[in-house]
């Protein structure tokens, strides 16, 4: 089934809806005292087309935290304000068995395995503070921008959580310890911190995925986001390493190059076709959205979406 | 630059050799009293398109034992003869940062990381040999014979080297161990063994990547080797895991579905397209050819045919 | 507490018997349609001194197979026969956080990390089987024989359980791979495999450890068992490495040298005093008597065993 | 050889010296731009017996950083201000293959093996913090005083070394995720640290360990500086932990429970009798002073000093 030959899209993306709203697996990241009434159980699904068309269902205008889906958009600014090269001298590109926010790979190879998890982003993050440390969050702020079409902004509540916050400092005095980062932790730290808790709707989150769809180009706007020539370095790590310890698992069920992050949003994108994104709260143990990933892997089946 | 408007692909390819005779890094795998006379020397390219065309350079005539290329074709077997389910309740489908012929894996997770790996093809094999112990072998051999346009042989001298039979015998009882295998751990890695010394030159190699870039199907026979629907797994485990722990980087640099073997073949998919195979015994410490991997990566880069 | 002074030691064994009888938990090794009745019950305890008294309480006259604490022995007959030098080339010393019976530190170290786990005891058993094909069977034979003060006999129906069979020819075939061991797997195999079925009774095997004790003389028989300048190497490794990876936390409750077999006996040696045995097949997730450590535990509080 | 029945110590001692003297392998810790002239050249060696005798020889009157050393006897300190039970909640008692600086095991257990290794000590010096965040510098300066036989005092230039300083905390901020710690980082990691740089000369130290070998009072005042009843667990723990992941070879060549430092300082306890100590600054890889097991391997098979 073609999107194109499909019936409308509006209908599919209501009845994927349906389909799942019943499933009500898995937990909300963080504190709950601090959720919205109703929060977990939101549920929204959108497509933007790289001709510049979005459809969508559900709760589609609640903005949430991209927290980790961030991690892609980051790594492409800096391939775009430094260079693959000085990148990747800090960086590696190898997909990992180790959970998202492991330290084990440090200790073993003293480099950040990719930019998709804390380590590799928190790398980056240094990486763009360290070139600049004045404009560095402006750079990223206009970045963000450029991808949602519209001036980007901060959850209001949301800072790094205490659940993981120490972790993150501990991976970071780390990094500095293997000489991966310099000495303003502080500085990096709030630089990975801020980019966690941009927001978005599951509308504008389809709309990033299309611009990286589009070659780099926002749909809607036209404005360029991210140079073409590294569309396709993200591209390829969100496909094998975005979804962290399943990526493998991903690239076979869904087979397009995705990343999530625990505030339940979900993107992926189909090349040259269009973004996808899926936002509902609650998370399998992996720190996946469960509906999420059960809508892409039956949206991408249903539709042959699959890179291969 | 694409194949189509470019200059002649047999002057490129001739090129390519010309390019990369001078690097003479890498050692051969085995024993150097078995090679015949400038066997460590041997250099050919090939490429063949879904229409049935063939290119060649260099060495093209010299037959070689597939070795490690046997994987993903034994997996596409083992899909069609068995089924996705059934093969996937004993072989996972993870990438993994270990070596090719890792064990640690086994000890954690009791499976094996995935069919592209030591542990998953001894697997993949005593799964096939286990369904059918007469016929399996005569599958096996008729699969190798539809990919390679003719009837499939094995190389006169080479066998299971020593140098790896005792570590695949561990891994074997580790998995029977396990229960992924059965009793019949002498007839597994017969298969295993044999699978590994089938010969191809390097046109009869970029042929079966060709049939996989076909859907399935040999551009020059118009003989079915695997199911359509298959095509997409065998294609998607080759580009998270067909270069064992440099898949990431593989993916990164050059994007294309790929696996290379011992015997010093490597053999690339251009998905709609074509498939490429470079023929170099000179290895490097991870067991890839080293001008095969300096070839494919100037070439897709070249020719821009990475799938992102 | 001191034995010496401490109220006769028959009530006191007779004592921890009851103590210990109500507790239950544990699971007996390997299948239990080849048990005897009530053999999961058994419980015996044991203690046999330098100066040749033994005393006893329970099932103190049942034999048993002492499985893994035929390791220690079996190092000592390795060190008596080949020397320091020729052993340790091959076995190292280093407690384990490994289970016992993990290829995981083979693969990082290419040694296994002691002789009182199973991949160290298989290698000792393959270097005494290669230096003396013949012979070595009757080394073995005569040297439990020396520690029981009896000929040494194996158990009629134990063998290699098919639930340690396939692991521990992984290890053989790994040994081999990385040339610890030689070819003659199945010579080594076998005298592993036979090592572990020798019997002893409670009594026999306290004797065992009083053999230790006593710088390697039984104190009955006055026969050596080991030459004295390997007592210290055996109690060393037992001590750090006896049981398994919880040999940490023995040494800080118990704080003697020990070893456990999955047979459900224990032995302990209060160097230049006296050894101590117990016997209750029930094990714990360890692999060690359940029984055996609660009696061992509060025995050596009470009298003031440990070495520190 | 028996000390007591052996050629005057001093002769012996003086022997040792000009028998390593010639040994200069290894590599002195942190910058050597703070070395004093002929720092890394220094050799000296004590013995402290029981009844209150010192011997010793070289430069056995120059001062240097304990560092690692101090851990037993924090070790010690938080077992009497606290309880086994309180302390062990906290930190495990296994020996461990990782580095003495490794975080792997944290991530995989949440627990510190045992207070031999950095995280292990700063979880230590966390509960002792917070136990009084007021006293507890005291408590710890009085304790090393008692074992020192004179006030403590910390080295003048010494502190935490950038080349540890991220690494120790990062470890800090994974414990505290681990909520093995509470939020005090600064205040755990300035007791870490100081206690490192507690001073001592290689008479005193081998006064340190006297204190240890006569159940916990310094043979020279008379003060207690550890109960009685704590004394085994920190000579098990050194035994089993003390020298890292040599801790098993330790074991088996000297066969005395010992801690090493990097300020070139090492000490051996013999059990009932007497205190040994070695100072040489340049280290092996492990962070062991070379010359200090070379000393100390000689020293305790001539004297036969090992346990078993």
């Amino acid at each position: 089934m073609d999107p194109r030959t499909a019936p409308p899209p509006d209908a599919y993306l209501g009845e994927l809806i349906e389909r799942f709203l019943p499933l009500r697996d898995g937990e909300i990241s963080g504190p709950t005292e601090t959720l919205e009434d109703g929060e977990a159980e939101r549920f929204g699904i959108a497509m933007a087309t790289v001709d510049g068309q979005v459809f969508s269902a559900g709760d589609d205008a609640k903005e949430f935290a991209i927290q980790s889906i961030s991690k892609p958009f980051l790594y492409g600014l800096a391939l775009d304000r430094l260079s693959r090269q000085e990148v990747h001298r800090k960086v590696s590109v190898e997909p990992t068995t180790e959970a998202f926010n492991s330290l084990t790979e440090l200790e073993e190879d003293h480099l950040p395995y990719n930019p998709m998890i804390n380590s590799g982003a928190i790398a980056i993050s240094a990486m763009l503070h360290h070139a600049d440390p004045q404009q560095a969050d402006g750079w990223m702020m206009d970045m963000f921008g450029d991808y949602l079409g519209r001036p980007a902004r901060l959850h209001p509540r949301a800072t790094d959580s205490t659940a993981t916050a120490h972790r993150n400092r501990a991976i970071a005095h780390l990094l500095r310890h293997f000489d991966v980062i310099g000495d303003d932790i502080d500085g990096a730290m709030r630089m990975y911190n801020r980019q966690c808790v941009v927001t978005a709707d599951v509308r504008e989150l389809a709309g990033m995925a299309a611009t990286l769809a589009n070659g780099g180009v926002h749909p809607r706007t036209g404005r360029r986001a991210i140079r073409r020539e590294h569309v396709r370095d993200v591209l390829t790590l969100m496909f094998t390493c975005g979804m962290y310890d399943t990526s493998g698992n991903w690239a076979y069920t869904v087979g397009l190059p995705a990343k999530s992050g625990v505030g339940g949003g979900i993107l992926a994108v189909v090349p040259g076709r269009m973004g996808l994104a899926v936002y509902s709260p609650r998370l399998d143990s992996h720190g996946h959205s469960v509906r999420g990933l059960a809508v892409l892997k039956d949206w991408s089946c249903e539709w042959d979406l699959g890179i291969f």
